[in-house]
């Protein structure tokens, strides 16, 4: 299996873990180095996917298809990402594609996952990133800004259980892609010190 | 990878879990919603295989087999256990194909995985399904039909082992086949609960 | 996938677990038993594969290598190992290949896996055996030894962490493979024991 023409790394962590704040602060800090980045959200590329062959029109009919439909559309979506990425980061020098996405999507049918082989076998990762927090500091952020969060990841346990199904699952797609695996904790009020761990992981692939 | 004609759900459970009750059950309630259901026990095939090929000619005889004889014959198995359901699950409308199996197999060379890469490549599963229950409530099972259950697997311990050998090993084949996991308890008396629950997921996978 | 004309296994534990002393003692055994026994180390085909392509001349330049670099030449060096035991295991009767590797490598980026997916085609191991022991016995024989550890294992917890993860990474492995897995406990002065038990998961292989 051979590599994509940029570092690709996907981040993953529990909704309200800070993801958004740490892929923006070592966006920052790369840039500033001279390293090109492009951060991509692998949901809104699935959506545009499935509008534009016509089977959802909103986010909600999204979740509601039959996973068997879903299934199909899957590496179809590695593909548009890696094509988006290769027309924005391509040229000389270092460049980082960020792919923010899920390991886990629960759905009607269970637990359904977001990277299989099929799919990791199309993005080629380098890296998987797992950002993790207590899940008491989740909760606080997910109360500081209540209109972003769905209500069905307010359980600490929840949380819990998804933190250690997708470091589990980590292990295991960074198998299947010889990806490197980091966990990078980010602790309330240190996003900054987050962010840095995660440069600097990111910088040990081309370096 | 594409989906078989047929939903495709794996179904495992350590000895006396309950799983052919549950799965009776719930092959009832889906003929009476009008979706066609067939339920095949994969170590059934492996012995008709290896019995055709004058490898054996009693269960005994399979477990004592090499390993790497074994491992030869296992996509096989799944190829004919697919022949078998297109011909019986062929035609209009939903149809399900449950295959009673094991993910782990005690040999005398270790844990042995049931459904590896190659096998998972064939059968294309699109659910994997975990019958677990209170290791206690399954040592009475066991104890009340005596004959029926290996003596290997009479130590809580083992039993507890194996789920959580089953509940990793679960998320691995499932991020191999693009398949959903989904955890059913089923509890003393609660067979009917725990069959409706594993219908409903069952039919999240084509609605 | 076929297998190879040898039984081949991996065998991984953390430094300091006992790993060489159970390996010659059982080769020694299955010796006597008029097996042919070959015992390899990854990271010396490793090394060889990557100074021959000029990229490295010590063992330190090869950690600091880029991880991408790296990742290139991973499948060559699993070709290599085999093209080497063919030569060496080849003729009538039994043969059995160990690799001694490791399932984690600990890089700058972070957990890497020593045996992803692209590495395992080429490998093809029949099993996968794991030496574990107490931290604590670990690290009074590492403190026996001390010119041959390196300082980064001195931690019991970090020992403990990475016994877990090869433990989650040998079941993932032989699901890729195909593989049987066993965990062998080489306990203070019982190495005889524990290469007892290996020779019996060995000779399972293929008897």
């Amino acid at each position: 299996m051979y590599r994509n023409p940029f570092a690709t790394v996907v981040v993953v962590g529990v909704p309200g873990v800070g993801k958004s704040t740490v892929l923006s602060i070592a966006s920052r800090v790369l840039g500033e180095r001279g390293v090109r980045v492009l951060v991509v959200n692998y949901g809104d590329f699935m959506f545009e996917e499935l509008r534009e062959r016509g089977l959802v029109s909103s986010r909600d009919e999204l979740r509601r298809l039959p996973l068997r439909t879903q299934y199909e559309h899957q590496a179809a979506v590695a593909k548009r990402i890696l094509r988006y990425a290769e027309e924005r980061l391509g040229g000389a020098g270092a460049a980082v594609l960020f792919i923010d996405t899920h390991l886990w999507i629960r759905t009607r049918a269970g637990y359904w996952p977001g990277l299989p082989l099929h799919v990791v076998q199309e993005l080629r990762p380098d890296l998987i990133v797992l950002i993790e927090a207590d899940p008491r500091e989740i909760l606080a952020r997910q109360a500081r800004d209540a209109t972003r969060y769905r209500q069905d990841y307010a359980d600490p346990r929840v949380l819990e259980e998804l933190q250690e199904l997708n470091r589990r699952e980590a292990l295991v797609v960074a198998t299947l892609s010889g990806a490197a695996v980091r966990t990078v904790v980010n602790r309330e009020g240190e996003a900054e010190k987050a962010a840095r761990e995660l440069v600097e992981a990111v910088t040990a692939l081309y370096t």
